[in-house]
């Protein structure tokens, strides 16, 4: 038995030698494929052994009952959890009398690639069975960038010394059993058996299984055919029962011979269309995939691929694995995103069902920043799905007593599934971080027409949210109490300076974009007076500052509380909060992650430049990083304020958490927001990147562990190559206009289709800064995993 | 039908006139009987119709699942909720071959009346069957208090005006079908058939069944016998299975002829207790029970109540319905304390199964004030209670990563059943609470041997928790951030006033009982060291005061807050926690219950007359009262502050709401604190009680709507009788030695067995007061209730 395991460090592939059976979980994540529609996890073939089998389609959910202890009012009572769909991805094999187990006979070889240029993983093995028979095998998997509903897996099997009689089954598979969640609260709750049969079909062109689920009532269709090429005397024959659809395929092979199976797949789903519609949906999918055929699905997925590296690759030189993890990273918030196409980009994109397949605030904070500016499209789509889900955001308003649309902490398809509202229904600064990706968005692109029609709206009824939520107190100051910022070691605090600072942001880019659209903005209802009243709120908004300790509080009275007892919290109780009760955490100077810090990052003008070196040092000495959400935000400040090899060390952390499962719980799905912040680390870190609504501004630094940084920018049309070297900074327009651009605060032009360079100044010696013991970035080793 | 129904007004007894089967829940309550030990709810002796049925053994419990939708370290994952015993009130009736239902056939009259002297519910009905035969049937029931596991039921059935056939059927009966609970939050989760039977046994001293509890274990035993008095031919026949114990009369009866059934009921349980020896235990109290008599166990009763009244009656002249109500109030207190005896005192007594049966600081600051001045071994037993459930609240403590003792918010016996920890665990004041009730025990009673065996480790356990909970923040001023003060209505805050004086009183408390007892407190660990940290915390306790306002802050910057907006909350949103999220409810300025309000009636020395004027008035127009726990402590500062009408007003909302239903909620049990509240109303309020640490003080006054007052008052060996007319005041002691006493602030003597009259100085004229629009008193037309 092969058991053991490792990635090979290479600049474009995931290279997976041996199988590790005891952390199949892992991998699974790590070799997902999606395309934003469809999620089909890095299962093996034949679908045993695994930890947790995994196929999605965005959206597709089951509700999912939310009890408590004791009520209360406006506690939403139901959630909503993604359902693990009709596994298609099934091709198990019999070699002669035994089936093909990797856990059983000898695994002689086994490899899989995921290949982040192809957009494929492919795998291959040599095994010998219990009677001692060989067989190689070679997969290679796709789901479709450019055919939103087709996933593909060519399988070919030959002999390795003697003849053999073979068997692929190839299935779709409804109702899988899964394995019951852990007690870890994150987790995602088992559904079980939720889909119910409707109908299921054989023919000529396919097999289709069709179901809803028993709860929600959404409709699936899931089809499939094949290709299927051997030698002389092959025979294919499909079943198909309620939640079982099977195509068999038997031939014999001499030494030589191959048998090679192209299977071809698609899905679709419907909460209004019915059962013939959506069958023939998902047959004329198929039709298009048999047309394009495995190698023009393929040219296809090249092509794509490749214009997403042309826009959106970043070169790092000096370290290979980073190198790798950056683009491992990019490769899947390019899978989390492409063709979401007005539905959410969850947490964990369509990787596997933590979190219950919830989007919360890291779309609009962490992924949508680099999707602006690499593939705007996929920005604006994400952007108009909150949309959409507005008339939920406004009803959930009312019954808080509120004007305007309050967006759900976590979700699936627009309802507040948040069953702990300290920490859900309390973190209003989601409303403001959807506005800040809509004025962000609109500076990247300068799409007049996406502002009006989407931004704009978006815009409004969150200010709306703001203007009814605070209130100016006794001393006129622009109050917002009682709510949770993005550090969710603590809660319900008043005056949040994250919330009131991305709150002022909101308003005031509310009435910057109703003054350029004053028709539509009155068809919103938005007349002067409302203006008036934004305009009052942003400007007296109160931002807490502790004179005494020359830092700004994370909310009001935090640096008067008592400081976490660093000292006496060993290793083994991190994360704090599966180890002491919220009732301590929150009431101490511990910080789960970046929060004041993320506010340096997203409203930079708020802080003087010593501001932002006193709140770091004093912030970082009290964060520990229980979220993963945090790593990549430290990365950009610290580089800010010039801790290059600090940034430098939460750039590898953010980037290599699931490479390296270095929070241990990849195997429910990877961290999209935390891989999307590798890009930010790069790009805001050391490029320097920040959206200061005076045009694009770079202040690009390199760490001394890094030879060359370079990244590619979409800029209003423009796209835009940085690279860093050690004393000078190239910029170059890969196409479009001339650019103005603040380089290090100086203004500078870049001409169509050329080049400027421009020296890196130089930065004053700065003071180190100290993390709480034993949480400190994460060190290489670790990140390097299992390797 | 009869539908009707009345409370006759009268002094000594609550006269139920006619029967109204849609409140039949609020009678149920009104007329339980308990003694502490055993509690009956006032059903019908037919069990039919019912509302809800209720049995109870105090701290007889079942565990109850705590679920929650997102989970979190040290939530308790279960509660206990009390369980509905064996029901042994049951009489039915056969009258010829038609039951007794008094929805059937004609009520001709139906009373009853709970004699507040005598202990006793008597019940007498006149009842024509569908067929036309008359009945008469008169029932007198009672819970002893002189034998505590004992009642006793005297059951007499007579024909009107042609023979009858009666069958007369005493049972036993488990597992009662109960209704299930609403969707408030508040009403208790219906517990299904918890009781597994052990055993049943019939023979000639009567009927016993033996059961335990599925989940918990406990043991019950519940065991009857019978006394038969009628004319020749009564036939008796007892049977037994594993849930019903029936004891069956059967006789002819001629017009002049009557059956009286005597039933003797005895109760048991136990945690460790053997079969054989807990059905021993019952059938031993059942063989006092028939050896005293009905006629011995009614005189017995008498005397005890005789006993109580000597030292708590409370006359009230000039409002006839608030000198029953507060009457009806002190005999529930009697009943839910008299022999509890170290176990708790629930919320609802054992009057119903409202809030699972579970105990709050309920107990401590708003019965024990009454018990420690009327019944000072009821007190001392209900804090020996505390003691006994250290164990359990030290192991609290070190879960939550605390030092000494942490009490649980809610529970049956000792372990936190609270599942909103906002709400629940971080209601730390509940230590103080108790602390606070061992003082003032202390202050009333001068019982050094209390003090030294159980007051003394109360106060250090609790003194520890605070030490290790509060820290010296920047300021140096001693910090408790992120506690719950007792407004429900704000939570999780800095510096709740509340909190930080009771701690302030118990950490001082603590000290000077160590110093006292300084063996005793050497054995509990306790050193100079650890006082002087005492000491340094209860001095530099922080006090939030808004310099601008002149009043106290609640908590920490709570007057910077936004005012709710009562204006547009009309009256059908009150309770506002079932209208509105507590998201919204915590962050604005509006007060479920007297918090700052109830500091200054507990900590009185803390503030200046100025103060509490300033601080009552502005706290009255944001306080809400959606809990019964506020209204008698507004009586008390509104006394304090000359406002005597209000105090009046509250006085009588708190003494009349359970008679007259004024929450909607009797049903699931009575408000133990509220009635005891009214004994504080009327002895804290118009007579001025505090508790100052320099003996006895007090100030009465009298209300213009009342002529007189007089109360009595255990006080260090003594029974004062305090006497108020308008203009004066007599003291008179009843018993004990000559006693120095504060009256309006000047040392008098009252002499031994003697009595001196002292004038009520005048009281300058005050501003008037306001509550929120709809939130005044509960007017006195509602407070009539049904009647």
């Amino acid at each position: 038995m092969l058991e053991q395991r490792s990635f090979s460090v290479e600049p474009w592939a995931i290279r997976e030698i041996g199988l590790d059976l005891d952390n199949l979980g892992h991998a699974e994540s790590v070799f997902a494929l999606a395309n934003g529609h469809i999620g089909l996890r890095g299962n093996l073939d034949e679908g045993d052994p695994h930890r947790l089998p995994g196929t999605y389609l965005n959206s597709f959910f089951e509700h999912r009952p939310l009890p408590y202890a004791e009520g209360g009012f406006g506690y939403p009572e139901s959630g909503q959890a993604v359902v693990n769909v009709t596994n298609g991805k099934l091709l198990r094999l019999m070699v002669d009398d035994e089936p093909l187990d990797v856990r059983y006979g000898q695994l002689r070889s086994h490899e899989r690639v995921l290949d982040l240029r192809a957009g494929t993983l492919t795998r291959e093995l040599e095994w010998v069975s219990p009677s001692g028979k060989a067989v190689r095998v070679r997969s290679e998997r796709l789901v479709s960038i450019s055919q939103r509903a087709v996933a593909a897996i060519s399988y070919t099997v030959a002999p390795v010394d003697e003849p053999l009689l073979v068997v692929v089954q190839s299935e779709l598979s409804a109702n899988e059993d899964l394995p019951s969640g852990g007690h870890d609260p994150r987790v995602e709750a088992a559904l079980v058996r939720p889909l119910e049969a409707e109908g299921h079909f054989v023919d000529d062109s396919g097999v289709t299984l069709l179901h809803h689920v028993r709860g929600s009532g959404l409709r699936m269709a899931a089809t499939m055919d094949h290709e299927v090429d051997g030698p002389a005397g092959v025979n294919v024959h499909s079943t198909a029962a309620q939640d079982i659809g099977r195509t068999t395929v038997i031939c014999r092979l001499a030494p030589g011979q191959r048998l090679r199976v192209v299977k071809y797949l698609a899905y679709g789903w419907s909460s209004r269309r019915s059962m013939p519609a959506l069958t023939d949906q998902v047959r004329a999918a198929l039709t298009v995939a048999r047309y394009l055929g495995w190698d023009g699905l393929l040219a296809e997925q090249w092509r794509c691929l490749a214009d997403f590296w042309a826009s959106a690759d970043v070169e790092i030189d000096g370290d290979p694995q980073l190198q790798q993890a950056v683009r491992f990273g990019l490769f899947h918030v390019l899978q989390a995103g492409a063709r979401a196409e007005r539905r959410a980009i969850a947490a964990k994109g369509l990787t596997g069902s933590g979190y219950d397949g919830h989007t919360f605030w890291d779309t609009e904070t962490f992924v949508l920043p680099m999707l602006s500016h690499t593939m705007p499209d996929a920005a604006a789509d994400a952007l108009r799905w909150r949309q959409q889900s507005l008339p939920a955001a406004r009803e959930r308003a009312a019954q808080l007593g509120l004007a305007g649309a309050a967006f759900p902490w976590r979700t699936v398809r627009g309802v507040e599934c948040s069953g702990y509202w300290p920490a859900g229904t309390a973190a209003f600064h989601i409303n403001a971080d959807i506005a800040d990706a809509v004025i962000r968005h609109g500076d990247a692109t300068a799409d007049v027409d996406f502002e009006r029609e989407v931004g704009l709206e978006l815009l409004a009824e969150t200010a709306r949210l703001w203007s009814s939520l605070g209130q100016h107190g006794p001393g006129g100051g622009f109050r917002i109490d009682g709510v949770t910022g993005p550090d969710e070691y603590s809660a319900v605090a008043d005056n949040n300076l994250y919330t009131n600072l991305m709150a002022q942001r909101n308003l005031r880019g509310a009435v910057e974009a109703c003054d350029r659209h004053p028709e539509q903005a009155l068809s919103l209802g938005v007349d002067q007076d409302e203006l008036a009243l934004w305009r009052d709120a942003a400007k007296a908004m109160v931002l807490p500052y502790d004179e005494k300790l020359g830092v700004h509080a994370q909310s009001e009275a935090f640096t008067d509380h008592a400081p976490w007892d660093f000292a006496n919290t060993p290793a083994d109780k991190y994360p704090l909060m599966l180890h002491f009760p919220y009732f301590d955490i929150y009431r101490k100077q511990v910080v789960k992650q970046a929060d004041l810090v993320l506010a340096m990052q997203l409203c930079p003008e708020a802080f003087t430049a010593e501001q932002k070196a006193r709140n770091f040092a004093y912030y970082e000495r009290i964060t520990v990083r229980d979220s993963s959400l945090s790593a990549a935000t430290q990365a950009v400040l610290a580089a800010e304020t010039g801790h290059l090899t600090l940034a430098y060390e939460y750039l590898c952390e953010t980037a290599l958490l699931d490479l390296g499962d270095l929070a241990g719980n990849t195997e429910h799905g990877l961290h999209i927001a935390a891989l999307a912040g590798a890009w930010s680390g790069v790009v805001a870190g050391f490029g320097g990147l920040r959206h200061l609504g005076t045009g694009l501004a770079v202040a690009p630094r390199l760490p001394e562990q890094l030879s060359r940084i370079a990244f590619r920018l979409r800029w209003r049309g423009r796209r835009l190559l940085v690279e860093i070297t050690d004393a000078q900074v190239e910029y170059r327009l890969l196409d479009g206009a001339d650019l103005e651009l603040r380089h290090h605060g100086t203004l500078i032009t870049v001409p169509r289709a050329g080049s400027v360079i421009h020296p890196v100044p130089a930065f004053g010696a700065v003071e180190p800064v100290h993390q709480p013991p034993g949480r400190e970035p994460l060190a290489r080793r670790a990140a390097a995993g299992r390797a």
